[in-house]
């Protein structure tokens, strides 16, 4: 089990290493990409020698975040910190090899499992940008342009641009210091909130048009096949989030959907919740784990099966409110 | 033309005054309505009389903000206060009466004409709520939770939830001052910027369903029939805006929705383009009109052969640019 420690203690730490090596999750997103970016700019203010470990999942919507900024091969760490990433089986398989070796961890999920040496969780956090922002303050660190930047994609993509309830006080101060600051933040908003790709725009279609509903409309339910997206040329960034989008749907308090993985069969699961729908207990009851209101898991198919275990889990949660 | 003055002196002028009326534009949004709940309230705190005009154009989405707070047709006010009102045409049919009678705007559109005796205007806020916010201050009001609501929903509208480029640090700000005040942002977030009801899921479904592209991806066009949307009980609420969609879509540069009228067989014709195509030049070619990137025409049937001319028409347009 991890010690807790607050962001100041945090700073410390990395205040008395040297060559520090930042971790990712897999399938990154723009708190773990902005955050990683964020530190690792500010680690070198200060006069670190930092980097961040290579995501093999990376796309390119995110990776111009991490210009300048990624390991080589032969980078001995000091002292490896990971940013937003509450289990070691949320490593990229090429950072497996850290999995016991994490000194310092940041993070916001209350669900973090407490594998890294030390941890500096904030659970009531919009994003572990929030984490990492307080610990820039305790180094000391000036934020410039790119680390506002990256603050800034942090706190608005874990927050669906402002909108979702775990947005805080904070993630909103974080947005008013970088537009202040100078940051294109309608740009970054048009790209990760308003922008829609043809395979985004192709996989929407599809998944409203295989929905099913439970009898009472309460739960939302669609799969999406690795064949299907392979035929497309879909990427990740194609998939982000769109269990989110069940949200929208009048009368709806669960959205889940299943999308198959690329290197196995098996189906990754993502399901949203209104208050007071647990969608984390949904989760751990098939062996994944997250928030109140965005968890997930993993499932064997066929998707109608998983689809209907599931549907049967989330009207258990429903009846429970 | 009005004398120019700012948060402080507008202060100074409500608190020298007794018995005072707020006005808000017609077809009222967020922003106006918001606005004016917040100053009532706030003014009512430190002990005015203080009333928002009856605004018949009012929704229920927003109605609870003026709840309590409105006019009796007795009231005789002693100083006249609009907000978020550019123009005196801008003024419901019921408020037309006090064109020449308004002693106070609070404004931030930089295209305000100056009707008003004093005008306190700031023309790079995102939102009249934020010249409140600065008046309320001025005023040494204790916002409450009612009067952070009224601004929460006041810049959260006008920025599109913090996402349109016109977002300011202080509409950050004041959204971070309403969530510690513990405003329900969530609830609102999800009325104004998410909730789809049952009819509008499945017309957006239909129209993307049946939507065409050109050849090179720049037009995509789509209809909605009749008997369809009576089938379905659509009202025209859910009918709202439907082209806007189009416009997220990568690649495309023209939108173009048809959707057949209640009481006649022909076809309204709605198009959205991006900088710079024209829509209204293409609809001009169809005997109708509108702005460069929002237009209309009508249309008979059957609607393949009216979307296959307005598509030639678009694509000329296209050509163009």
């Amino acid at each position: 089990m991890s010690s807790r420690i607050d962001a100041n203690a945090a700073a410390a730490r990395l205040r008395g290493a040297q060559n520090i090596l930042i971790l990712t999750h897999r399938r990154p997103d723009g708190d773990t990409i902005g955050s990683a970016a964020a530190l690792c700019r500010g680690l070198r203010q200060i006069g670190k020698r930092a980097f961040v470990f290579p995501n093999e999942d990376l796309t390119p919507r995110l990776g111009f975040l991490l210009e300048g900024l990624l390991a080589a091969s032969g980078f001995v760490p000091g002292l490896i910190c990971a940013v937003d990433i509450a289990d070691v089986s949320l490593l990229t398989d090429s950072a497996k090899g850290f999995a016991r070796r994490v000194d310092l961890c940041l993070d916001h999920h209350p669900s973090n499992v407490g594998y890294a040496r030390e941890l500096a969780l904030e659970e009531h956090a919009a994003a572990a940008g929030e984490v990492v922002w307080a610990v820039l303050r305790a180094l000391g660190a000036a934020l410039d342009l790119p680390m506002w930047e990256a603050l800034y994609i942090a706190v608005s993509t874990d927050t669906g641009c402002f909108k979702f309830s775990n947005t805080t006080p904070l993630a909103h101060r974080i947005a008013a210091g970088a537009i202040e600051a100078g940051v294109d933040f309608h740009r970054h908003n048009h790209a990760f909130f308003e922008a829609k790709s043809k395979n985004r725009f192709l996989i929407e279609k599809t998944m409203f048009d295989k929905m099913i509903f439970s009898a009472d409309g309460r739960i939302a339910c669609s799969w999406l096949d690795r064949p299907w997206l392979d035929s497309i040329g879909a990427d990740d960034d194609d998939l982000d989030n769109l269990s989110t989008l069940t949200m929208a749907l009048e009368g709806v308090d669960c959205g889940i959907i299943l999308t198959q993985n690329k290197k196995d069969p098996a189906y990754k699961i993502s399901i949203r919740t209104h208050e007071p729908a647990d969608a984390s207990r949904i989760c751990q009851s098939f062996g994944g784990g997250g928030h109140p209101r965005a968890a997930g898991c993993t499932l064997s198919g066929p998707p109608e099966a998983a689809a209907k275990r599931l549907m049967e889990a989330a009207a258990a949660e429903l009846a429970l409110c």
